[in-house]
């Protein structure tokens, strides 16, 4: 048996956003209407390391592939890999050695997509709480979706800050260190542990939280979600470690005030005074994205099953 | 990031008998003592293709590799590989894509090490129960630890019975078609879901189950059980599912009457009339034989790290 092994460029070429969209919001709307299988991930610990590996696995109905996905960090190191394999066969089709990246663009896709679903039309500027990666391409995937003219940057950092406008005013954005007041449309992407004081959340009528996605992490204030309507991409993540769980436990929602994110980019939504977007990360959206990713490669001959080196 | 695969030829260059035995020893009695991490298997379920796929962990305390397999079984084809990472770092290190085969070298060497070690020196006989690929390398496996002069095998298919015993001819053993009359060294290899009679086993002074890996199987009878030295791979998984589980639920002997197998290969055993060994399998050996395996493969220059095809 030959397995071919898919570094970051073959990946990039074959992962366009047109092929992440469509697979992101056709597992989200899957996964709303229960035709996903998700395992319980699973977690090994090295202390003396500073890491951590979770492996986790996901399959969306009627996908030609099922995936494994290995994501550790050691230090402030990650790393990872996703494994595609055939679900018709139990054969593994490719190793997809994206560092990290599918993950990242399936998170921006993501949040662009409920982000867009759930903001007015006619909005064209946004702000983002964090500086890292994902501040960066939910921005740049959102504009894949609708114009934006504007962005507002909050950071606990000035430095960051500053280098995260300059790198939108380079894409051609009006970018400003303004924080968030009087933002419209806000996207919050830390891995904050105590969250903002509601008052910067004053003037949003859509939110989107992707940075919680783990428990003891919470970003969103529990007061933005009172009244609004609110999608969570994973029910029953979200509750139980989401920004949404959050609200619930601080008796500021009911626990079954959620709609699915997958079933508002499939029917839409009515708009209240605020919405909420609550994203956790699901496992086959991961699943999805490989395995879409593979399926174009093996179609343009880019996967290609050959003899190993030593044969 | 590029990412060597190993295949089955490279593979078994390297994973010589030696090699083996001694990862397989050593993770054993690691596991003995606690120095070993196995987070629950992963399941998902391909109804529609009568398929399942397994994913397992497993880490042995100091090892430079933590390892997670991948095992499915679509009707009656099996598949599966081995992702090597690096315990140091999260970094993956190899593919070992062994079609099975190192499972089923592990299986033979726990099989064989144990057996070894509670049989009493000078017996050069063994009965086979079964007529898989583990009938065939249990007796292998055990031969590079002791000489054999015959073996005796039993199975359901009388053409299937003559097939091995035709192949343990051409190694050179007295094979006899006599199923297990008088057999002093029993080896269990079956799938079976419903025990042999007891009489089948009345002369054995020592039997070996390797067959009982899930619930709902169960080749041993209970009462082989009753008074004798019993040694489980991993007390919980044993209880939950092996043959002593079957023991223990019948009544025929207390939830902790097991010795740990990597005690008695550490320590060795004092005879009783009977020992009986009961092997379910664990992700902590199989982890140990993979990583063993990248670890010569790194040192002799046969896993190397370089650009992808087409780069």
């Amino acid at each position: 048996m030959t397995l071919p092994v898919l570094g970051l460029p073959e990946i990039s070429r074959i992962a366009t956003p047109e092929l992440v969209f469509t697979a992101v919001r056709d597992a989200l709307i899957a996964h709303a209407e229960g035709r996903t299988s998700v395992p319980p991930p699973m977690v090994l610990d090295f202390p003396a390391h500073a890491g951590d590996c979770h492996v986790k696995a996901g399959y969306v109905e009627g996908s030609p592939y099922f995936v494994v996905k290995i994501a550790s960090t050691f230090g402030s190191v990650n790393n990872g890999l996703m494994l595609v394999v055939d679900a018709t066969s139990g054969t593994p089709a490719a190793v997809l050695a994206d560092e990290g990246k599918l993950t990242a663009w399936r998170t921006a896709a993501a949040g662009a997509l409920i982000t867009d679903a759930m903001t007015p039309v006619g909005v064209d500027e946004v702000a983002v709480l964090g500086t890292g990666e994902q501040a960066l391409l939910q921005v740049r995937w959102l504009r894949k979706l609708r114009p934006l003219r504007r962005v507002k940057v909050w950071g606990r950092r000035p430095e960051a800050v500053s280098r995260l406008c300059a790198a939108f005013a380079k894409d051609g954005l009006d970018a400003r260190p303004d924080g968030l007041d009087g933002a419209v449309c806000v996207i919050a992407t830390t891995a904050a542990r105590e969250p903002l004081p509601g008052e910067a959340f004053r003037s949003a009528i859509q939110i989107t939280g992707i940075g919680t996605d783990m428990p003891g992490k919470g970003e969103l204030p529990v007061e933005v979600f009172a009244g609004a309507v609110i999608a969570t991409d994973d029910h029953e993540q979200c509750l139980d470690h989401g920004d949404f769980g959050n609200a619930v436990r601080a008796g500021v929602v009911a626990d079954d005030a959620d709609l699915a994110v997958g079933a508002v980019l499939r029917d839409g939504v009515e708009r209240a005074h605020r919405s909420v977007a609550d994203l956790t990360g699901i496992g086959a959206v991961d699943a999805a994205v490989a395995a879409a990713v593979v399926a174009r490669g093996v179609a343009s001959g880019v996967v290609k099953w050959g003899p190993l080196p030593d044969q």
